[in-house]
């Protein structure tokens, strides 16, 4: 099952995937271009790793880290699929990150690495965006690198964690224009699924809806105004995003 | 007006302060011991600020930082008055940290100095406990040291913007099982709250309901299980709050 939460028609609807359209709750069929996609979830709380895919930390002339490093996200960067990524006039470098997400189905505290998918609801995909230029900075990682609005594309679905045989064998890849710019597997993250989870609820507590940005691996370039940029992962799907001007909006 | 979230025999309320005591929606009147409260604000993205009083960043062996250091927090630290913050078995030093919070009223962005105080709701107090265990990490600050769960208290009010005269001149105090530990004034901050609103609504939208944590003067001392920990902040009340053992909890 695949679920997704769009506007259609001036109101919101919580709908599933039916032979590749919507099926709205009342049960009528329509097509994604009919309607306006919203982020899938509604978390309470964003988190975020940082370089968990040892390649993508080279290219970033960083080590591969020793433990997690998670960090949290504010709910002002989420935004649906096709939806318009506002490139902060500030930016000089402004690139991709295709992540597998993981959404949290029920609260886990002290939940142990052997237990941990009965705590996965589904897997969704973000597209994690990276103000470069803000990178080295005292708090890591700096909000202006990762909290911008708009900034961080998420959906189109939120695929039932029953229908993903392993999430860990799952090719990841990024087209800008329609050229493959990034490609990797779920199976080379630094810490899988299971340690994030039992790592995390080992000193907090993660709540249903909470989601977990798994990281991303190499293949970072830059982004322009006026890109099209889709994010796709093995049996999740394609997430459709278009980069536009910062300037004259809000 | 004060405004606070309590439960009063088992329902949520709304309520308003009405000589010391609680006034319920139905004009009845309650005692602040009749209720259990509940944190004031419901916010989507909670800021804090880290090293924003000189002394304090000394006291911690830091420089006083050149522009805000700015880290979000998740809403399983939240905790409300007279509520027990359970003390994580493996911190070996956890100290208070009593912080102004500015509650913000309306969605800002790109918002000058000379006009943030248009876009405040009111004040509270937080006591943002850190778990100084985990302070030199690469990512900073991390989950360890700030999110760890009910280790942030708020309230017990939101004091409305218009009763402060002058939130830039504060005396901040905590009490430790009675005795005085940490006194300061907001005079002192680093980075005053409306250069905070200018600096963060520069890159990024803050919404209503968002709340920004605007960081300790110096005084922080290590908290045990058993302790008493009031923090205080001049016209905007008193949160009081028990450490309790971590041991058996959920």
């Amino acid at each position: 099952m695949k679920r997704a939460r769009i506007v259609y028609k001036g109101a919101v609807h919580c709908v599933v995937e039916h032979e590749g359209k919507i099926k709205l709750p009342d049960g009528q069929i329509v097509s994604e271009h009919e309607v306006e996609w919203l982020p899938p979830v509604t978390p309470k709380t964003i988190f975020a790793l940082g370089l968990n895919y040892a390649d993508h930390a080279t290219e970033l002339d960083f080590k591969a880290p020793s433990e997690p490093l998670v960090f949290l996200k504010g709910m002002n960067t989420l935004l649906g699929h096709r939806g318009q990524t506002k490139r902060p006039s500030d930016a000089t470098f402004m690139h991709y990150e295709c992540e597998l997400v993981v959404v949290i189905g029920k609260k886990a505290r002290h939940v142990k690495k052997d237990e941990a998918y009965e705590y996965i609801e589904g897997y969704t995909i973000a597209n994690d965006y990276a103000i470069r230029d803000y990178l080295e900075n005292y708090y890591r990682p700096n909000l202006r690198v990762k909290n911008r609005d708009t900034c961080t594309p998420i959906g189109p679905w939120v695929v039932d964690a029953a229908d993903i045989e392993n999430p860990m064998n799952l090719t990841l890849r990024t087209y800008v224009n329609g050229q493959l710019t990034q490609e990797g597997s779920t199976k080379d993250m630094v810490f899988d699924i299971p340690f994030l989870i039992e790592y995390l609820s080992s000193f907090m507590t993660l709540n249903a809806g909470d989601i977990i940005l798994t990281g991303t691996p190499k293949g970072a370039v830059d982004t322009k105004v006026g890109d099209e940029v889709i994010t796709e992962i093995e049996g999740i799907g394609r997430l459709v995003n278009a980069i536009v001007s910062d300037v004259g909006g809000e």
